[in-house]
C-alpha cells in the first residue's frame, strides 16, 4: 500500500500499472513524449468504406487483450458501444478493455460480456449499474477512473494506448471526415472523440448518416480515419440530447444558486474579460440565469464560456455577453443547433479544455467554475465518484480539472441529500483535493476556503450566512445525526486517477 | 551516385542525409512512427508573452546548428523570417537549418546570413535570388526543395526535425490561440504553419494584433503555441495578398485556356460532385471562368474545389457551384474576406491537403487538376523548380502532389517563353513524373499521355488538335531552333525530393 498527501491509502499498482500516489495538483511535471502511432499511406482510388462492423474489427486486427475507445457524447442514447462488444464476442474475441470517454447507465448491457470474459477491465469511469455491481463484489472488473483532461492526458501521453477506436459519427463521408452537427444522431461537439481520432492506433468512423464527400464542417478529418462502417441507427435521438434544460424550481435550489451569485460577484471576478462554466443541473442553470442578469445590468462584456454548453451559454454569446464559447461537450438541442453555425462557437477536444499536459488548457483560463458534489468535507475535499453508501455511481468528469484552473471553483450542494449529511469529517473517496475548491454553498451557509480570506471578509461585510465549515457540518448532524459509517472489504475496485496520472484515491468493495 | 527509375543521377547523400532514388509514384510505404515531442506542462497564472524576438529565442534553448521554420502565408509581404534571423545572428548563433514552408524573393534580405554563416542550409524550396546565386556557385548552401505534401510528411515523420518554429499569427492573444482572419497582416487562412504548431519542438507566436483572450475562431490553439511575442509589422500588407487576381487577357493564354476547359469537359469528370483545383495565374483563372460557365450551363454541383484559393472559387462556393472549399492557402483577398466565415470554406493543414503517408490526403479526391511548368517534356516529365537557364528559381508547391492525386492533371504552358522551346527531349529538372500527369495543353496542340488513349479519341471526336507529344515538340522547334544545351558542373546544390521522401532529381551547378 501506498499512502497519498491527503492520507489516502492506495495500492502500489492497479490493473498492471504502478499506482504513483497522489502528491499536489500543480507540480508533477511530465516525463513522456507525446506518444506516436505508424504512419500509413492511402493512395487514390482507395475506398475505406466497410459492410459491417464485424469486418471492420477484423480489418483493425484487434486481438485478445488490446484496449477499444468510444465516445459518450451520444450520452444514454448511445447503442454504439453495445453493438461493438457484441461483434467482439460474436468474433470470440477475449479479456478486451474499454478506455471509452465514459460509460453510462445504457451501457449496463455489457454485463453479459463483463460476466463472460468479454471485457477485462475499464480504463474509464462508469456511470450506473456497472460501478454499483463492481462496489458490491457482483462482478469483477477493475476500474480506471480519469477526469476528461487526464483521460486526454493518458492517451496522448501513451499510458492508455487505444488500440481501435469506434467514433459514432452523426454525420460522415466516404473518406471519414465527421462532424456532430447534423443527422438522426447529431449530438454538436465530437470534444472527447477529437483525442482518440488522433491518438487510437486504428480510427473507425460508424455512421448512420453517410453523406456526399466532403462533410464539411470537419471535426474530425479523413486524415485520421481508417475505415468507415454504416450502421442503421447510432442511438436514440430522445436520449442522446434532451430537448431543454431547465433551471430548478425546487426552492433549496433557487436559495443555494442566489448565494452562489452572489459569491461570483463579491469575487470581484465578474468584470469585464469574465469567463465562467457550468453544469446542466437545475441548479446550475439557476446561477447562470443569475449572472446572466448581473452581466445585463452591469454592462460586463464577458470573455468565454466553456465547458458542456447549454442553450442559456448559447443565449449568453448570442447577446454578446461572452465572445466565445469553448464547446466540449453540448448538453442541450440549442448547443446542438449553434455549434457549426456561430463563428464564436468553438468546437475544442478534451486536451484543450482541460488537460494539465500541454502548452495550456482552456481550464487555466476559467474565471469562476460551478461544480457539484455527492460529498464534501471538512478539508474541501468533494466527491463526485461514490455516494454515502460506498457504491461507485459516477465519472468525475471536467469536475477536477476545472476546480484546478479556475481562479474561483464553488461548489453548490444541499445540505442533507436523502437524510444523510453531505459535509463530512473526511468524504468516502476524493475526487478532488480541497486545496482547489474555494467555496461550498449550501442552502444552511456558505464555507470559504481559509486562502480566500478577502473573499470570506468581503461576503461577510455582504451579509451573506458565512461559517466555518466545521460550524456547517455541525449544524447539519446536528438535523440528521451521525450517519454509520460504510463498511468495506479490502480489496480495490477502481482507483481515483488524479488529472496527473497519480492516484488520489480508491474505491473498495462494500462489505456485504 | 545513384540513379532513379527514370535515369536521373542523384547523389548518395546530402547535407548529412542518404538520398533514396525516386522509384513511382505509389509503392513507397512508410515505415516510420509519427514524430513525437515532448509533453509540457503550463499552470494555471503562466505568462505565455515575451518582450522580444530575442528573449523568446533564448527562452526556446536555439543552439547552434538547429532547425527554425516560418511559414509563407504573407508571401512576399513576410517580414519575420528576416528579423528572425537578424536576431539569430546577433545572438551570434550560426549553423542554422531554415525549414520554412517556402522562401520568397523578399527573403535575398538573408544572404548575408548565409555569406557569414548564420544560416547553413535550407531544408526548403526556394523561390528567387538564393536559388539563383546558389546556381551560380557564388552562395554554398544545401538547399532540399520538398512539395508541401512532402514537407508536411517530412516533419510528421520526424525525418526534419523543427526545433523552434515563429508563426507570423495575423490575430493572436496571449495564450497563442491564432487565426490569419484578421488584423493587418490577415493572410486567411494558416494551412502550412498548423503542420509546424503540432510538430515543432517549440512554437512562438508572432503577431501584430495582440487581441484580448480568447481569439475565434482558432487555427492554431494555445495548446500547441510556448510563447507569444508582439511586434510592429509582421509584413507589408500590400505585399501579403493581392487584392485581385485576375484572368489573363493574352491571347496564347486564353487559347490555352479554352483547349483546357474542352479537355476538362471531353474527360466526362464534369458532373456532379466535380471536384477542381487550379492555381492563380492568369490562364489558370481563365479556365476556371470556363468550367464555372460550363457547370452553370450544365446545372452541375460539384463537390469541391481546393488548393490555394481565390474568389474565382469563392464565388463558385457562394453560387452553390461547390459545397466546400479546402483551404490551405488565401491567394486573394476575396479569399482571406471568405474564410472563417462561410461554413464551407474550409481550413485545412498542410497534412490533409497533400502528405502521401496519412489516412488520406484531399488531394486523393481531385478529379482534376490545372497545373504549371517551365518546361515538360516528351516523357511528360514536368519541371517547375528550374528555367532553361538552369537556375533554381521556384519551390514546388503542391505540384507533384495534386498531379499524383487527381483523375486528370492537366498541365496549361505556352509553347514558347523566351524565344526557348518549352517541350523537350528531357526536362532540365524533373519536378513531377509523368507518369502523373495526363494532359498538357499549349497553344499549338495538346498531348495526352499514351495511357489515356479513349480520352484521346474523345478530343480528336472534339476535333481538338490533339497531337502526338514529339510532333507537338518538333513543330515547336521548327520555329525555336534546337536550344543550346545548358552545361553543368558536377557539384549538386539542391535535390528535388518527391512528396514520398525519395529523391526525383538533383540541381547542379551552372559552368560558369
Amino acid at each position: 500500500m501506498a499512502r497519498t498527501s491527503l492520507g489516502r491509502w492506495i495500492p502500489e499498482s492497479f490493473h498492471g500499472r504502478i499506482c504513483q500516489p497522489y502528491q499536489d495538483p500543480f507540480s508533477r511535471q511530465p516525463d513522456q513524449q507525446r506518444a506516436s502511432r505508424p504512419l500509413r499511406r492511402i493512395n487514390p482510388g482507395h475506398n475505406k468504406v466497410i459492410a459491417s462492423l464485424t469486418e471492420a474489427i477484423e480489418a483493425a486486427g484487434l486481438q485478445n487483450g488490446m484496449c477499444i475507445a468510444t465516445h459518450h457524447h451520444l450520452r444514454n442514447g448511445d447503442a454504439l458501444l453495445g453493438m461493438v462488444v457484441r461483434a467482439i464476442h460474436a468474433l470470440g474475441l477475449r479479456d478486451i478493455v474499454i478506455a471509452s470517454s465514459s460509460i453510462h447507465p445504457v451501457h449496463a448491457e455489457l454485463l453479459p460480456y463483463l460476466h463472460d470474459g468479454t471485457i477485462a477491465a475499464f480504463e474509464c469511469g462508469v456511470n450506473g449499474l456497472i460501478g454499483e455491481l463492481a462496489s458490491k463484489g457482483e462482478i469483477t472488473c477493475p476500474i480506471t477512473v480519469r477526469t476528461h483532461g487526464g483521460r486526454a492526458r493518458a492517451l496522448m501521453s501513451g499510458e492508455v494506448q487505444v488500440d481501435v477506436a469506434f467514433i459514432a459519427a452523426p454525420c460522415c463521408d466516404c473518406y471519414g471526415n465527421i462532424n456532430g452537427f447534423s443527422g438522426p444522431s447529431a449530438c454538436g461537439s465530437l470534444g472527447y472523440a477529437k483525442v482518440d481520432a488522433d491518438y487510437a492506433q486504428t480510427v473507425i468512423a460508424v455512421t448512420d448518416n453517410l453523406q456526399p464527400y466532403p462533410v464539411a464542417p470537419i471535426s474530425i478529418a479523413q486524415t485520421q480515419v481508417d475505415y468507415v462502417v454504416e450502421v442503421e441507427r447510432l442511438g436514440d435521438p430522445q436520449k442522446i440530447v434532451s430537448t431543454t434544460t431547465r433551471t430548478t424550481t425546487d426552492p433549496i435550489g433557487l436559495m443555494i444558486a442566489g448565494y452562489a451569485a452572489e459569491v461570483i460577484e463579491a469575487s470581484g471576478l465578474l468584470k469585464d474579460g469574465f469567463s465562467f462554466q457550468t453544469g446542466s443541473g437545475g441548479t446550475s442553470l439557476a446561477v447562470a440565469e443569475r449572472v446572466r442578469d448581473k452581466m445585463l445590468a452591469g454592462k460586463i462584456k464577458g470573455s468565454f464560456g466553456s465547458g458542456g454548453i447549454t442553450g442559456y451559454f448559447v443565449d449568453m454569446l448570442e447577446h454578446e455577453l461572452f465572445r466565445s464559447l469553448f464547446d466540449v461537450q453540448c448538453f442541450d438541442l440549442q448547443a446542438v443547433q449553434s455549434i457549426g453555425r456561430h463563428p464564436g462557437h468553438v468546437e475544442i477536444d478534451a486536451d484543450m479544455y482541460a488537460n494539465p499536459f500541454n502548452r495550456g488548457a482552456v481550464v487555466n483560463q476559467l474565471d469562476v467554475v460551478m461544480l457539484g458534489a455527492t460529498e464534501v468535507d471538512v478539508d474541501f475535499n468533494v466527491n463526485v465518484n461514490t455516494e454515502s453508501n460506498g457504491y461507485l455511481l459516477h465519472n468525475t468528469g471536467g469536475h477536477s480539472d476545472t476546480a484546478a484552473g479556475a481562479k474561483l471553483s464553488v461548489i453548490t450542494v444541499p445540505s442533507i441529500r436523502g437524510r444523510l449529511p453531505i459535509v463530512r469529517d473526511a468524504v468516502t473517496t476524493i475526487t478532488t483535493p480541497g486545496e482547489t475548491i474555494d467555496v461550498i454553498v449550501t442552502e444552511r451557509g456558505i464555507a470559504v476556503n481559509e486562502r480566500h480570506d478577502d473573499l470570506r471578509r468581503e461576503l461577510e461585510k455582504r451579509h451573506l450566512p458565512v461559517k466555518d465549515i466545521r460550524q456547517l457540518q455541525k449544524e447539519i448532524i446536528a438535523l440528521t445525526g451521525q450517519p454509520k459509517p460504510v463498511e468495506f472489504e479490502d480489496d480495490v475496485i477502481a482507483v481515483i486517477e488524479y488529472r496527473d496520472g497519480t492516484i488520489i484515491d480508491c474505491v473498495r468493495r462494500i462489505k456485504a
